[in-house]
């Protein structure tokens, strides 16, 4: 069988991440594609990487157009999805790369968003521990999916095992991230400009205020069976010359009295069966360019007695496994295909 | 007066930003240049950058070729300083751009470099606290100069004023750092190579290993008239694909009670009369483009409740408040001139 | 059916390319990789990216390992291939990456190379003009192939068809590439380390001295069915930091009472049927991103009146259309697979 | 003396980097700083790297700002400085950055800008050849002086020793030149984002439309005492990762029966006096990053007899040779003081 998509926001990075991963997807016909001032022209004015969907014309994103695929991905700025809820109402399938139905709780939505606050959906990340499992069984039967943010799930994902196993202390986590700017999308703002990216590293929203802070405290308070007050990060994102990629240094508080094989078991009993979430061996630790293009997480542990804590670095192309390939991949599994279908676990590098 | 200088190590990356800067000196006359392996070579074969100095050739580094200068500057790999000190005795001003003389503790550096043992020189930050004063005061007297570690001295500068001032515990700073690769030096190692390096964030020495901790841990001890045991940092290092810079993101808990308004104020006190290391208004941070060739540290404060840590965000040039220049200020004031003397406080950018 | 395949060099970069290729390719087993002095190690320890096929361990570049295998790839330093020729009599496909295979005349070999002379091969760029076909056709019967030079395949497509049509004037030519550094291997060498290729572009060979020279003449020289003597070509590569990418700037004087018609024309019906070289509307341009990691060359083309110059300008992936990718199409043609069995069209961007 | 100075466009590249380079020139007094849209703010809201100037502010650029100063810098988008010249009729001297009063031929003005002609102003490289001397003579009695194209100024100090000595023929020069973004100002476009010009090689403004084109013609018909019709350029401009910088590459074809000798001296008899503009030794090339900040152009020239021409390889900073040294060095002209005053000869590099 194959599936009809629609994809909004075609224009953006996510939107062609989302695109590029898909053609190479044999279950899936990408019928029509949209954008908000762009409509009208050619697919590959915008995206001219995409060479194999060059007969694509960008339309105009309305319910109209949205309506009548079998799935319909929402790549749009936060916000923007609501309104489209109502005339996908028969759409079978709709993942949202956005964060408007990603936090359970209104308070933090207020704080760090603000505007209409959405239901949450199934959350795109099937590798994350809940309590008694993970996502990946939310999401096999999931008709409204939602993409995580790509710092958010980085973090989870290094940090989930060992606080649900107790052997690090969630409420001291430090995350420092060099992250590239296509995470900040197409925006016209001066500081993404290139002579202002090149050649230096930046640093933003310092102290606490970016918005995937509420995101990880809630994903780690999941996986402890726990509360997302519980949970306490200092989250520090740089921007650093690199056009994608995530390198997340985490750490926290080692427990007291649990030992070194217990913690590198955490994370090893943890992601030992997954195919894109891999613990590399034993002073081993990843680099973004190993997974550029790939859905694929790496992680390095370490455990500093000197410094008790355990750091996790964690590598992520935050298009791919950070938004575009978590989005494929739940896919996948809320359509009962291999879950890995049409995303590559090998990096492009150098 | 002129100053007659003799640089060694001419044809790596601390030695060619020493010329640099020396070549803008008007008190210095550079009168040799010399480098292991490239003697008998132009300078510029090796530092095409150089073209005001495009008439000196490299020499042997040799103590006869060292001896007779007012000021000697070393910039070897680490343990190869000592062999020159005899030689040396009667130079006025010997500066080490390399590690052999910075650590007090032979315990330290036979855990984190091993070989023989130096007797620690002083140490070329003239702004950071000790329990009573500043470097400075050391420095003005000093013939002999230890030029920081780059990495050390940023995290030094960054956390030493909320140490001193007891507002943040030291027990528990996390330091993760984006820097650029010429802190490796001109090693031709493979993972030093520019396909590796260019469109990647790559981690090393993660989980206490990284031979700067030491420094750190003295340095704020001296600031907290304390023991370096009482200070514990969580370090990790990340290339990241720019030449130049560090952006190091530093935190640690707040203790409790302390206001925002005497956190903020033990570094404004401690940094308002400085010209090389200066504090951002609130709520702005920097980015190591502001600093590139110039000697300036520029720190970024916030102070996050949520987490209950203080975030301290610096930026500073490795190759020049990192190394040269903090040599060349040192060296101004050890000579009695103008500290500021051949050093910019304006970065290149973009 | 499924083939087993040996690459040798695997943890160089051609090699390490070829791999990630093959590694996507159903109709592929890679049983065997070997390197030279890396022999015993895991593969993942020199191609970290390469996360399925982590199971793999190098394996010493001998004759006799390399033998037994129905197709082995060369990604050896040039000049090292013959040596296996002999061992490899039996293998019914061997495809060098090296340059050993590639030019017909033993002069030009001299003259740029040095060394033993080998026979030609089969000159793997199927897109690539004859005086009566394309090479497309050599292929298919071949079971020795030589890949192509990445920057003389990306000159000789840019430039063919006008050569073949004669309405570009061949004994004027001046081509000037910017390009990654990976096409330079993983020699440890101080001008290809990261410091050095950050934030600069570095010229190389100037002045007719790069060794792709006679291997574009030789191209051309067959696609306009005269002599590489009459094909003269003014040759600088300049180094630019990108990881990967050739962005090739070819221009030559327009003949004579040629129409714009004309000349859009030879391109457009040379490559109007190819899925792997395409000429971009009037007025479009590529950029490298566009095929990174694609198989894809993309031409733009512009006819300057006032300087009487056709210019192409021309993007390729130089380790997958410039090396790997050249080698796997050339692969599929000759085993009778579709063509662009495991190749993609669409590059991964931003 | 000290001479008081408004800088326009205070908040863009060009103005900054006029501003760093004033920063330093004890014969200056920085008064006054504008900008458009940003007056009231801070200069370090957007130029963050100039430290020593944090205690200006912006105002709005109007005549009236900018009438009562000894000099007064244009750095304004092109077709905007003539508004001021009224204003700024006893201003003892005005330079403009933009191109406003670079032509001398209105046709050619109207083919590539269009809008109101103003009269050319003395052009600002004084190291350019003229039929009989340099431009440097004409610039010692200036009152009114036009900066150059960046692009522009570095292809005519490439090729105007050869022009002027006969001994290649302007009338089929080819230049493709590596840039860094910069170059395109702080202009708020998709194509500038740093997600698009990290990584990739971008040609724009290819097949003879780039505005420079008329000004390298005007420069070495002066070089030659001839004509711009007799100077044809194929000129291609190519945008990589770095934040300034360019790297020309210019050839043209040798003239019959010129020697080698007669072709190297022609360059070297050129520049032999010059401080900041220099030919480096046969066999060698520069780097941008080796006048990264500097003020100098150095070239490299090699002589291809089998592709019959001359190849000059020119790197020169965009920011400071190109726009903001080659107005401080002309303004150092005009008021009679050290030509290269607060001007470096050497780079920041790595």
């Amino acid at each position: 069988m194959t599936y009809s998509v629609a994809v909004s926001g075609a224009s953006g990075y996510a939107g062609g991440e989302i695109l590029r991963l898909l053609a190479a997807h044999p279950d899936i016909e990408i019928r029509t594609v949209t954008a908000h001032s762009n409509a009208g022209q050619p697919l590959t004015a915008h995206q001219p990487h995409l060479r194999s969907l060059a007969h694509l014309e960008l339309q105009p994103t309305t319910p109209e157009v949205l309506s009548g695929h079998d799935i319909v991905f929402l790549a749009l700025p936060h916000g923007q999805s609501g309104q489209y809820t109502d005339a996908l109402d028969d759409t079978a399938l709709v993942i949202d790369a956005g964060a408007d139905h990603r936090l359970t709780s209104q308070e933090a939505w207020d704080q760090f968003y603000g505007g209409d606050f959405h239901d949450p959906w199934a959350y795109g990340v099937p590798e994350l521990l809940t309590g008694d499992g993970k996502l990946r069984e939310q999401l096999r039967s999931a008709r409204r999916i939602a993409a995580p943010g790509c710092n958010a799930s980085t973090v989870s994902l290094s940090l989930a095992p060992g606080v649900a196993a107790r052997v690090i202390d969630p409420a001291d986590i430090v995350s420092v991230l060099a992250v590239g700017p296509s995470g900040a999308g197409k925006s016209l703002k001066p500081h993404l400009l290139g002579s202002e990216i090149l050649g230096t590293a930046n640093p933003y929203a310092v102290g606490g205020t970016h918005r995937h802070i509420p995101e990880i405290r809630q994903a780690l308070a999941a996986a402890s069976s726990g509360s997302a007050e519980d949970i306490r990060i200092s989250f520090t994102p740089v921007i650093v010359p690199m056009s994608r990629g995530i390198l997340a240094t985490s750490s926290a508080p080692i427990v007291d009295g649990v030992t070194d094989a217990q913690i590198r078991d955490a994370w090893e009993s943890a992601y030992a069966d997954e195919a894109f979430v891999q613990l590399l061996p034993e002073g081993s630790f990843p680099r973004t360019a190993d997974v550029l293009g790939a859905n694929t997480a790496l992680l390095g542990l370490a455990i500093d007695r000197a410094a008790n804590r355990v750091v996790v670095v964690a590598a992520v192309d935050n298009l791919v496994k950070g938004t575009a390939g978590a989005a494929i991949q739940s896919m996948n599994l809320a359509l009962g295909l291999p879950e890995g279908r049409a995303l590559t676990m090998n990096g492009v590098a150098p």
